[in-house]
């Protein structure tokens, strides 16, 4: 067994836990903040047999990885002065940091 | 010295925090989510002398292992008609997912 | 890689969150309570180069190692009887918990 622990953006967590689900991955999720992603974020940990720590990597990565975002700017942060229009911004989105541990026991009680 | 980390049903919570005390064993608590146990769950962090471990594993059994327990339905999910009676029903609570790794180094500052 | 835990008084939690800050260091911040500290505290996860562990354990250590500090008693715990002053007490605050654990593999995605 290995225990993968993942900690992604909160936006970024329903989806992750819905994904976790249908792939038969079981999550328990902490509710964390700083560190690696500067928004709130949530921790996963995930107790897993060897052979699947692959499928719950890809899983995290096809989920949560970064990605770039068109957003439209609240208003009075346009910097475009009087006549400039409210255009839509590319901002990055989402990120996972995720590392492996060996487990030496694991029990159901 | 190893961590021990136990993953409880919340309704177990306080008698596990209990039997630990009792026992000499500190341990740090988190308020998780989903996982192996389908309702709220309790989180245990216990960094522990190699040759207390299985204390601590008996202890989680004693307090949390899995077990039957008669339950009174609550009105309305009677299936049981016009005049059947409110009979209590077995259900399975409790239950504990628990696993240890080691630990390279412990400092108390 | 390795993974240092560290457990703290709520009470040092921002303190120490600045001085990872300062030296660069990433943590993940999760609410806790119970176990080696009577009061609340604060668990940080930090996933990091081998070569920095010390510094960790160093910013940890200053930071939040047990120390004396003196304290005036709430009114009514006065034991000094009616002619009795308020004097300031000695009382021990904060104080870690800390262990290290070998990571075997570090993504981000
Ligand atoms: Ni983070
Ligand atoms: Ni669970
Ligand atoms: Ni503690």
């Amino acid at each position: 067994m290995k225990l993968v622990t993942a900690i992604v953006q909160d936006k970024d967590t329903t989806k992750l836990s819905n994904a976790f689900v249908k792939a038969d991955i079981r999550a328990t999720r902490l509710t964390t903040s700083g560190g690696f992603l500067r928004s709130g974020n949530t921790t996963f940990l995930i107790a897993i047999e060897d052979e699947r720590v692959q499928t719950v990597l890809d899983t995290i990565q096809t989920v949560s990885k970064k990605r770039k975002q068109y957003m439209v700017p609240p208003v009075g942060l346009d910097a475009g002065g009087e006549h400039g229009g409210i255009y839509p911004v590319e901002v990055e989105v989402g990120g996972a940091t995720v590392y492996t541990q060996s487990i030496e026991s694991f029990h159901q009680f």
